[in-house]
């Protein structure tokens, strides 16, 4: 099976942190396709950002069609899903959803811990949008700037395992979620000092991508065919109900 | 002032459409640009779409930043919304959120009719992304196809009326919003035919982007300013947080 | 056009802060009509007062039916809205739903500001029957009591704005609301000192109410006439459905 | 133990219709003392109607403070409830809570069934301002206009029976409330047709006024007094904290 | 009437304190019957006691049917109150459900307050199972070990009523619910030191299962009859739907 | 890795088409153990049924505790899924959650069909526990009695797929779950006749399972340590958090 992990940031450097996460997961027999936004900014953190960021994910999946079996929209946010889902033939996960509702399935709250503030309302909205607020204790962020956004997660490991720890006391969180790109692989590096599950996002991320694949979901409902004007063409393809490029795969394996 | 009307799908006859409604209910003194999207689809019917117009719609107000006062996302579903207000230093307004809301001060329950069923999925959506779920009555929606997308309103405009009644008679609706570009104008149509107040949505918008034009609100939190690439130049110029051109407006008329 | 700002409270100078705030919003064209409450208790904090207040504001819209095109119940809160708005065939506004719901038009989660915790259990119950709970990021108050009620908005000035502060900073909020009729004109004086924007709640009653006036909602759902005994004769006939007076106006300008 | 009855409709007949239900369900040694309001409508059925209803059943609590242990407003909508539970030092419960509050400990969604259309949308808002709308079911109500309010609730006995039948079958509910003050009694005498228990409203009422004057509740928070005018002299005393006339019974019996 | 007060733990000695405050809390001619779990744990905390208590519970009412006219599951959280409800023809009230529903009629949002931190998420799952949570202020507990179960409730009182102003003046509560059966008797002892009105549970409880038995509710809704294998016979009498024990009363006394 | 397959019903042919559902969708490598509950009913159906299987349950999965990596609680409504959760250091999953969950990842609102009325009030409640009320399409279920259990996926197949087609077409639901546990199979042989993707729930709940296996989720919160009396052994042991028996795993393979 050929997973495609699109990171809709454009920094290199954090696709590799997620592709790391994401082949240390992977069932074996999965192979992991990793995918850098073309354009946009090197990491996401609002609104204005997602949503230039989902329609160039849009044009990630829609020039690799055919070439994969699931794909994983690899921010936290989780830009350009719900529209990636109706176009496609195949799954699509977000980083976000899979995080959450794969900590539904270990704990009655989950809690989130990122790394800035800047990206709270962001996740808020997020939390809102899959209808989970019941079951999310909360968000809490690190204050202050970073210095880099690959290494925050190294750099400031001990914070964000005290801001873990404040989820779980305070804020009576049963599950946690260390949530952003640059904190993939954080979760595994930090789980021991911690009194509750922590789910990772990349590896939650990926297995549900394969389970989808693998089940026999029947009918995608894709949206009707649409005519554009002036997108990239790949895009316009899917769009327009065009069979894909010859050669390309359009089943999942099972 | 100037408002700015940016209607995100491509179709210049819906402009038009949309121009003859705004300009009938703006103030003395109020003009009102028209702006057509240059690249999506005809008319944006789901979240794939959305995705794309929303990216389109941010590069469109950017482009114009520093010539309006206020603008107006004219479709209903607002795609772009969220963002274009984190960007922009003047008020940004979406058509549905500018009926759901308006409705709010005349009813307790508003009822949304539209012309295809294909909306009603992502209409949906965006009554939750606003909140108000327990302030809407429904949506109602015409099966069948259309002939055209510009004269769907007044085809349909029987059937339309009957599904409203509907909506009050069945659902409690006590205030009515027609939904979708093309249904502009409706309102003022039909309104003598039902019973409760009809809310018509891009009179609404003009109205309530005027309101916010001319309020004293104080400082837009604005996002931080970033480095991109790849974009076109002056959304990357807002993202960059980078001062309007010389020449163009800063601040709203008051 | 012609907006009757009723105050429910019975201080006449709270009117006068009131009157103040809403002939700066006003647009030209615009007079205001003020009235204060003729019984009942100097400022409503509770349900309680909240219960004979609203009952003396129908009263006052009644008495001066057909004088006005719209009219503002000018107390956060809201005292008599939803009954005013059943009686009477023009629009009418209240002081807390217009700055709640402008606040939607302008962030995610509006903050409510306040001078006075005996406030907060009353506006935590307006804002839930508003349905605006998810979109209310908290509502903080000013412990203590307070030398005069027409200056305390003059006199707490740096705690209020204090407040405001935590308000964005611990809570999330993205817009701020100063509620309470004797914070009238607080928002225009301290936009500049806080980092979001800020809704005057007097100005955006006045402009809400007058779009509704000037757009064409059609008909009115009013109550089914019905007889009363021993209500004062203009509340007796508006129940009783009867025509207004001779030389009354009864259709807003347009 | 004596518990006052307030009818705040203007019906007599119908607070004997309330006073013979009160009477059929109070336990031994309580006493049932009924009072019908002075003015308003003879029949609330809207938020206007609610609004001045609610404010002259605060008058006819405050005029015969003293005299009893315990009250009910008798009018499920429960018109000035919140605002008379804040100002007396006895309790006070409504027609509706106190039925869909007994109705939660029978089943897990009640079915609210009621006589006429016009009630529905008033109905509907008590059940929110309760928070209650996960545990209702729906609200039924029958169309067309009734002969006799008296009389509504054997006139139309099978009609609402068929109703109820309706509420179980098609909309879940496993309790019922037969729901307005002129179908009190009507439980009573259907509950042998229909399929779940039914909750009837005055008898729930009277019980839970009961329970609440016999139980040690500790001290009732009152609003803080304060100084009125053009009140009836007795809410004014009321508001102003005033101690309650000589002779008057100030603690329930124990 | 005889009420069955089972307590689901394994306590006998909380069996006597819930006995002591069902009898100050009985009506006259009402007689309270006790029962001990005769398996499980001293003290239910969480779920998956709860799932074993409720199942005991079943078997405690079952063997005793015939027995009460009422039953009450004397543990706050209400382990098997809903499965008792569907199977037996008399009424079965829970301690938590009593206790909250009893506040609802005497404020608008509740506090919990109970004496370990180990109770806190069982209980919050039982609010949110009620459907009240918009009801509630909050749950706060007490941390630290106790030395007693029986006595936990007069060792740590003076830090119960801490936690309890806490919840009135920074959680906006109106009325306060002491929880845990161990806590039985408290609400009594304290309510004078604190500032709203506290309901006891036990006494909520007993009170609101004599209103239930003496209303006449009609048919309960039964389970269908169903073979069962394995189950202690009392219990699967009551499954299999056979007719009750000769001798055993039937009816509540009316 | 070794899942559990535990069947809180006491029928063995509903086991053998849950094992062949399982089998057919575990990973290579994967064991599949059953076990049918040795008490109880053959097909649980409400509360109280599941009040007393839920115990069985715990039994079941205590008696066998470190011969499995993960264990499966085999009905639709999850009988004693949050006990399981607290008392086991392997994750356990629930038939309704996995299928639930999984479903979220697929669309926006899932649909549930079943078999017989007599589930929809417990499926409805669990649901509400889960969060997922405005995930939730709606609950559509077969009128009717059905001729054997275990066949009623068969016998019944053109109904349930019509059901289904109704909850696409006139409750928006966008992908489909068949609960119930003798409808497993169901899914994969009609998910070819259905416009929307098809959720099997044994399917999603072995695969969810595999997968939280595997993730590196850290310490799982178990409850503290407890003694308790007259509990099968295995049962007390879990609860007294004794270690498991020489020669059990303890670890997931990973």
């Amino acid at each position: 099976m050929r997973i495609l992990l699109a990171n809709p940031n454009t920094s290199a450097d954090v696709t590799e942190i997620l592709l790391a996460a994401a082949r240390r997961a992977a069932s074996p027999g999965t192979e992991i396709l990793g995918a850098t936004a073309p354009r946009g900014v090197p990491y996401i953190a609002n609104q204005a950002e997602a949503q230039v960021a989902g329609a160039v994910a849009l044009d990630m999946l829609a020039e690799r069609a055919g070439d994969y079996d699931a794909a994983v929209i690899a921010a936290f946010g989780d830009p350009g899903l719900l529209g990636a889902r109706e176009l496609l033939s195949v799954p699509v996960v977000g980083l976000a959803e899979a995080a959450m509702l794969t900590a539904c399935l270990v704990g009655r709250r989950f809690g989130i811990v990122t790394f800035s503030t800047g990206l709270v309302s962001w996740y808020r909205d997020c939390v809102d949008l899959n209808g989970l607020a019941t079951r999310c204790a909360g968000i809490r962020a690190l204050g202050g700037a970073f210095a880099s956004l690959a290494s925050v997660g190294r750099d400031r490991e001990d914070a964000l395992v005290a801001a873990a720890h404040r989820m779980v006391e305070e804020d009576g969180a049963d599950v946690l979620v260390f949530a952003g790109a640059p904190l993939s692989g954080l979760a595994r590096r930090v789980a021991h000092r911690l009194p509750v599950p922590v789910v990772e996002q990349v590896a939650a991320a990926i297995r549900q991508a394969e389970i989808l694949a693998s089940l026999d979901l029947g009918t995608r409902r894709r949206n009707p065919p649409k005519a554009s004007e002036g997108l990239a063409s790949p895009l316009a393809a899917l769009i327009a109900g065009d069979p894909p490029p010859p050669g390309a795969r359009r089943t999942p394996d099972r």
